[in-house]
């Protein structure tokens, strides 16, 4: 499914809301195609984690639709010779720094066709000088814009490429009865969203997860466990989650990213 | 006045910015209605406290224009039975689960028409399966769309019901020459919004707000008072409140949601 | 250049987003001119610092098409005989109250027209009765929406004026080999933006800024100094900027704004 454009543009940053940088990047979307539609996705990165970046846009993008235009700026390598991506995929368009954040937000995707911008292509468009600090403005703004109008078709972007990771968020382990993963982050609930898929779940007959010295059931919505109880499911992103039924699981247990987690088969054991 | 669609959808929810969970439902919503507006009434209510949705919510839907969809999702019952209400009002809908929040933002409201989902709707209207945790994204968005688009009329969304609010907020006592009430909350300025309203100074000939062991004259507003005073007034909602000239009087004061105030008349003690 | 509306505004305050204030603000934007398309510069400004909302907003509006309507809303001195200014600059128009906002954000323009607002224009336009604390709401919103509709021209805004600045930020000191200037704000990522501006740096061989006790290189971008390292560089605004590549400099300096800085030409040591 090749890319329509639909005037449709998703912003995430690490930009935060407290400063005026998100308002400038859109100015210049607007100025470049002033019907554009902008959607906040978030721009609450923590500062510089390309990688929680893309795993947020991962979840996300599906559920724009065809035709929308992903801008993704984190991008603590602003104005050193890192390079751009563009990837299509399902008819979208993701476009952001070389840095991991595409790449993980599009991990398992398949039919994505990559390419890195000929570096040639701002002065081409007309866009320099560009500063050194601030691509999300100068750069990243106006390629949205005129990707999102189509009047920048992604094969003039530059050539195909496959990139690379430099920093992959952890996967789970798979072993005999046993899954071990890791908190990938809290989410504002307190929620401890885990890097295990519904998937590991297959062979399971009675889930059990464990963080710390806790076992948790695993059961099907929040509200299933006592007030206030410690509790996992599996989220509706098909991840392993691990909450407090009116609380946060993240306050309750000091964990956080990185904190360990096993799925284990209750029954063995 | 019944409710003629006008494309436009306001956000209430628990969800933050930090996350992307509020771009996630507008994603389904504009699937769903590509040139719907969307605009956020705010997205930091504490999470799960449905009361104070309704109350932020209560002081804002009507001055949006007639025929918007107000849809509010402050749900820690996502998943259960819980059922999902719409409300007519005034030539605007509001939709959101029923767990008080949209009782509380009507309450007092004459010649609301208050319906509750049919249960078979989401099948029937192709949204299942929906996942037990992120019905903002699986139901509510694409029912605030149909309802916007004017594809889905509330006579279709379900009968006529007469909803409880099982957590009201606290309401002020009347007494003679005396108003005892509470701090619903504080704003982001620190001033302390109270649920007294301005019809309980009908009588008073110099009224007098006690907060602890203070008594504030009521002014006109905020630079009345000298730079760094204590003060109260009357806000923009027609609500007693309580505000430093230049500061924050929930930090000076100490005092937050719950906290008791009473409303004297001067003239009295 | 004059002022053709482009049927867009932005909205800077010191609001917040955790309230509903501004969605109100929206709302009532909207109930004026529903085809608005509204940009939120940023409603994070610290409560009451007008100056800092200026100096945001005077990085920020050029970068919007003309035509563009700006509205800020910074207003201590809500409901008391403050005034209200209307400018007209590069075919822009920036709405607020009196208080050194807009002359902060104009500061060094040129062809700025000036106007304050006719007393009677809020009762001829039929906005009365105003409360006394939201003027944002009732007053703020519904102008901007009449400037941007092209229904109410500047000329019939009010009388033209020429500001004062009650509170104009700190302005650098030039001196021989050495212009001493001031931290402005420390934005999300910590760097720190001072009031010397990249015209100080012309007559410098080999610039180093100090702060404290620490002497740093003026490098091109974050990613030129080692990872962790503090360095200073002219940012994207062409503002001197302290920063720490992959942290935080305010927190690792512990400055923040008025902390005072130094522009020293290294070669003259």
């Amino acid at each position: 499914m090749s890319f329509a454009p639909a005037g449709l543009i998703t912003l995430t940053t690490d930009f935060g809301v407290d400063d005026p940088f998100v308002g400038i990047v859109k100015a210049r979307i607007l100025s470049g195609l002033p019907e554009a539609r902008l959607v906040d996705l978030t721009h609450g990165i923590a500062p510089g984690r390309a990688d929680l970046a893309g795993f947020w846009l991962g979840l996300a993008w599906r559920e724009f639709p065809a035709g929308t235009v992903h801008l993704a700026v984190v991008d603590p390598g602003v104005g050193t010779d890192r390079g751009v991506l563009l990837a299509e995929a399902g008819g979208h368009l993701l476009l952001g720094p070389d840095n991991g954040l595409l790449p993980e937000a599009l991990r398992g995707c398949d039919g994505v066709l990559w390419r890195a911008m000929e570096p040639g292509l701002p002065d081409q468009l007309g866009l320099l000088p560009l500063s050194r600090t601030f691509h999300g403005r100068d750069l990243f703004a106006p390629l949205a814009a005129l990707l999102a109008a189509g009047r920048l078709g992604p094969a003039e972007f530059g050539a195909e490429t496959a990139p690379t990771d430099p920093r992959p968020l952890p996967r789970p382990q798979e072993g005999v009865n046993l899954v071990t993963g890791r908190v990938i982050l809290a989410d504002r609930f307190g929620n401890l969203i885990t890097n295990i898929g519904d998937q590991s779940l297959g062979a399971c007959r009675q889930p059990v997860l464990e963080i710390g010295d806790r076992r948790l059931p695993l059961v099907g919505t929040y509200g299933e466990a006592p007030h206030d109880a410690l509790l996992a499911l599996v989220n509706a992103f098909g991840l392993v989650e691990i909450a407090r039924n009116g609380g946060s699981a993240a306050s309750t247990l000091g964990c956080g990213e990185g904190s360990p987690v096993r799925l284990r088969d209750g029954f063995e054991t």
